[in-house]
């Protein structure tokens, strides 16, 4: 896939310029100075030659196929060159030309047609407004960026332009290298899930970097990365989060910018692992590219420096994701025996100030060979007595003989120079403080947890869709958008949630006979369409108590109903179940423009209102998706029930998420939905929601 | 102060050998290589001269005065040698030797002789242990350390030998400097409060830097601390902060490490910016050692990149420390004039990737000049149009015409090596993401604030200390350990708390009586020093209504203590004012081993046991410090009022808190206490103590 991008046979540079202080000369000289194999041709109105290659007044003027060309022209010329492209049967554009929907009025239009043009021709296009691709397996460097990077096994994409140049920088001098680079500019066609789909299962990528400011096509993105995610790890970080940053992206390019909660639950349910820092994004890339996957979450650490040795156990206590490991007797007998006395043979391991590379040796053997031990960080302060390459080469000797991870931290810089180049070469991870390597053990911690998860399954319930399709249709016709109480009620009941038993009396005794048969207490309600505020006027009555009690209640309301509303019509009096008293949760949805229905789910009441303890997940919501929602909340201990407590009935209320996550994905008018409360009873006694609101696209 | 250690006249260093394989060897040469300017003694045995300098056998043949004695000889000579510097009159010592408290058993002892020979000769001691100190203004290196570090103004202590040697040799390769580098050993004299109070006011140091693993005298620290924040930062890394990390300090150094809580309170309480990582503490380090303090918290950011403005803004929204300035219309005005119309000349302002640093100039001075501008950071990434060393003059040039800070992120590496080279000569931080620059400046923030922060002032209640003391004399005396009610009682209203009111009641009529003055409803008890669970005979009501009931409820608990405990001594029947509802609040004490008494502050009931959402200060707590302690708890809004609810009677509340502080610090034999729970009313109508429980030192 995107094969005429990645791995063109031949490539045009439309702009490829003799004049080096052009771009298309920049980045012709890119393609044609990097290694390149393929054809190559410079398209140039009147050049006859650029770099001493043959240059064409057009693509049409080429007499052999062309897979890819990479567009550098002026922008009023842009549609017409991608037009003959399509006519010459070029299948991968790049366009890095700018003054598309970035400068928005007319560049907004020209867009639209550009992409109109390039799906015509069944074409794919990188771009616009972007610095271009690099692909380090076929040696195409097709960018206007100044420096090619080494060879990798890093696919990085990025939305920033500028963002790509300084990473090429970094790497230039961290000796760090990538596999693919793309800069996605407007993302009009090729965007980050084009991508996503074309690196699974990529041979020559072991991680995905992303650099993300906004997501086009939310559903899209969560299916391609769950998929991807499965195989090859990706982390991203995602920009704009805040108000003022979104205001940022704004001004930079236009793009629709997801709320924060419908980003977290993106990424969290599909695989992505999120770095809160450029430095974290580049700190976890080493980490997968350079070591093989973490067996388990157990972590051993080897120091010849106490400090560091607390600092590293402490980031890894804090981390929530990786645990010290604790060795078996055999390790501990030939760390004892090995080892000077003074020495701890206990984690972490301290091979003491003097140690040379064969204490270390022995120390990292011996874990490395422990069953208890998943990955092992080396910690390395340079000491009078180290002999720093020597102790990288015995690092490097054995990561190769055993199949864990190994990551270090050989902390300081002057002298380290050779040390830290050979572990580079050899494809050890160095960090310069082992609060960042225990950040990529920590990340390749969760990627294992997420490829250990059982595939999502989805529940799909028994609903009445026909009849709440007809309601919204009624609705729609009547132009209204929110849906009255009884309505709601409707739509509930279709979608198959328990709510109070409740009927119409019309007489007093009717009203008796009723609430006898439902139990008492009751709840008593003026039924009328035309009184919308029934408490203001005496309309409602809560817990009574018996027969005689509901009869005179009937009569009580209706005499209220009748003298403070004398035109009312009034249909009766509604008698219904007086619900138990139990938790009260709110599932509440909101739809977020990239990602659709997101649902939210907490404890009602103040819990939600000040603590805002909320968790939300993306709907469509799978049944493993809804049990780690609803125990992230951190009142879930009341729901688990503290105090000998009883624990609240948690199947019911999964089963509410989940029908609400069925109706709000087969119905997308919905926008916004409360159920406020539902009262959840203990174990086994269900879930009864007590109102509802509903609102739908207007 | 410390004078003798940083600047002596005269030094000796005790092994200093003329055998290069000794660590005495590598000590004098330090010395003698690194420019110290001060006479230097040899003190060996039987060479006759070190490294050309002619040598003493014993500091006690050296004519002249001796201010320093730095000590490498085998450990069991150490005293002797420590007991002659004394007779010497030497007032510095540095203890390079290792052997003493860190070794366990005898070490333990033996360090204890040597504090008392130091101490019988008043002198002051760096160590044992440790690997020496640094003072870059005497030009005094006293370590064996294989760098001397550049000047600089940043004072740095660490209680890790080993992580002071990867410090150097990073420091070293970044250009970073130090005024003052001390590695504190066992800390057996001098010790973190030491240093704090030397350091204090000290002219050659901006920022200190600390990284410590456990305090042994935290008053003093705090009272150091304190003093010196109102100065100078102070920023600190606190290792052992975890359980796991804790039994790795104690493998170490077995040093006692202080709950994380009270290291929260006290670093807070004193100012002293806590860091979170390695990287971090350094990131602040360079901006305050380089940089003007900040007249205030809003930032102006120039760039020539999109991507990282936003990152940047993002880090900068989501800190709570800094936020985006907004420039004034002039400001607005200049930009579009000066800038090309396609560049954003709001905050972010993008100078656009092609700009030079002309441009970069025009913007960075006019938002320099907008008086809502506090700080600035340039974010520069390279293009192709980049002019960096040149950028870079522009930068310093504007910073030195201004007295706000001015940070900077180039990134990337390769091709910035002349330009990071002139910032950071010129003293303009730099950080490598713009995350990093933002963690500086939210440090720079924050000390600004603590500078700014009204002198403490404490409560002083008038008590009756002198019947707690009693009381407590009792207790002792008694050999008990747990106070029971009536005692409880009795302490809280010593310390003036309130408490329900209640009288004795020895007849229905008396009790009617006492409960028509009380008001109704009341709360009955049976009084028996014989019935401990008072509720299992039935011996409590609550909730009694009328003068009626009182009588009958009288003679019902009285039957029920005679018929289910024939043989207690019944005194009477208490008879109490029913607290009316409010909302409950818990104030618990425990005695941290390092920093004496920590009160708690929380909601009572499931917030503190479920959420656990409590906030905790070292007493004696401050009136300023308690009003951000009830502030600083998450359930905050429920005590403020939520739902149009009044608010709850802070100023109680406060009171409380003071009170507790007043009475822990007057008897520090209060190892426990709890008030559980501490009913508020609404404003204006108190607090009122329903259960205290105090447990004294056993």
């Amino acid at each position: 896939m995107l094969e005429a991008i990645f791995a063109p046979q031949s490539v045009a540079v439309l702009g490829a310029s003799p004049n080096p202080a052009r771009l298309g000369h920049e980045v012709f000289k890119n393609i044609v100075k990097n290694g390149y194999q393929g054809q190559i041709y410079p398209i140039h109105p009147t050049a006859t030659s650029v770099l001493d290659i043959p240059a064409y007044p057009s693509v049409l003027d080429v007499p052999d196929p062309i897979d890819l060309a990479v567009i550098v022209i002026p922008v009023d010329h842009v549609i017409e060159a991608v037009d003959e492209c399509g006519r010459k049967g070029i299948k991968g554009l790049i366009i890095i030309t700018a003054g598309f929907k970035e400068v928005g009025g007319e560049g907004k239009e020209r867009e639209r047609r550009l992409l109109e043009t390039v799906q015509r021709y069944d074409m794919r296009m990188v771009g616009p407004n972007c610095l271009g691709v690099i692909d380090t397996i076929s040696k195409l460097n097709a960018t206007f960026a100044a420096l090619m990077p080494n060879d990798g096994e890093i696919a990085f994409m990025s939305q920033s332009g500028a963002l790509c140049t300084a990473i090429l920088d970094w790497s230039k001098e961290s000796g760090i290298g990538f596999s693919r680079f793309v800069s996605l500019g407007n993302k009009a066609d090729v965007d980050e899930v084009a991508l996503l789909r074309a690196w699974n299962d990529d041979p020559h990528s072991k991680v995905i970097l992303a650099y993300l400011e906004g997501i086009n096509n939310g559903p899209g993105f969560i299916a391609a990365a769950r998929q991807v995610t499965k195989n090859t790890p990706v982390v991203a970080i995602k920009s704009g989060a805040t108000a003022a940053g979104t205001k940022a992206v704004s001004s930079h390019t236009g793009s629709l910018t997801g709320s924060e909660s419908a980003y977290e639950a993106a990424f969290s349910q599909s695989g992505i692992i999120r770095a809160r820092s450029m430095e974290e994004l580049f700190d976890c890339a080493l980490a997968f590219a350079y070591q093989p996957p973490m067996p388990g979450n157990r972590v051993a650490i080897v120091t010849n420096a106490g400090g560091p040795g607390i600092i590293a156990t402490d980031a890894i206590e804090r981390s929530g994701w990786v645990k010290m490991a604790e060795f078996n007797a055999e390790t501990i007998q030939r760390l004892q025996r090995d080892l000077p006395p003074t020495a701890n043979v206990f984690n972490p391991v301290d091979v003491i100030g003097d140690a040379r590379s064969d204490r270390y040796r022995v120390a990292i053997d011996a874990v490395l060979d422990d069953p208890n031990v998943d990955a092992v960080l080396v910690l390395l302060t340079p000491q009078a007595q180290s002999d720093l390459p020597e102790t990288s080469e015995v690092i490097i000797e054995l990561s190769a003989k055993h199949s864990k991870p190994v990551l270090t931290s050989f902390m300081g810089a002057y002298s380290l120079g050779p040390a830290l180049e050979l572990l580079n070469r050899n494809r050890i991870p160095n960090y310069p403080f082992p609060e960042r390597a225990v950040t990529a053990l920590m990340a390749m911690a969760r990627h294992r947890d997420w490829q250990q998860q059982p595939a999502v399954e989805y529940a799909e319930f028994d609903v009445d869709r026909e009849r709440v399709r007809q309601l919204f249709a009624e609705m729609r016709a009547a132009d209204r958008v929110e849906l009255g109480e009884i309505e709601a009620r409707e739509v509930m009941q279709a979608y198959g949630m328990r709510l109070p038993q409740s009927r119409l009396a019309r007489s007093p005794d009717e009203a008796a006979q009723i609430a006898t048969e439902l139990g008492f207490p009751v709840v008593m309600k003026i039924s009328s369409p035309d009184i919308l505020h029934k408490s203001d006027i005496g309309g409602v009555r809560v817990g009574v108590a018996d027969a005689a009690g509901v009869r005179d209640t009937y009569e009580l309301i209706e005499y209220r109903a009748r003298k403070y509303s004398p035109d009312a019509r009034v249909w009766g009096i509604l008698v219904q179940e007086m619900v138990r008293k139990g938790r009260e949760l709110l599932v509440g949805v909101s739809r977020d423009p990239q990602f659709g229905p997101l649902v939210a789910v907490g404890m009602g009441g103040i819990y939600v209102e000040v603590l805002r303890d909320v968790a939300f997940r993306l709907a469509p919501i799978s049944k493993q998706e809804v049990a780690a929602q609803i125990r992230s909340i951190r009142t879930f201990p009341l729901l688990r029930g503290v105090r000998g407590e009883p624990p609240a009935d948690l199947e019911s209320i999964e089963e509410v998420v989940l029908r609400v996550s069925q109706l709000v994905t087969d119905f997308p008018e919905i926008v916004e939905m409360d159920i406020n409360p539902l009262v959840v009873h203990n174990r086994g006694e269900g879930a009864i929601v007590l109102d509802a609101r509903i609102i739908l696209q207007a």
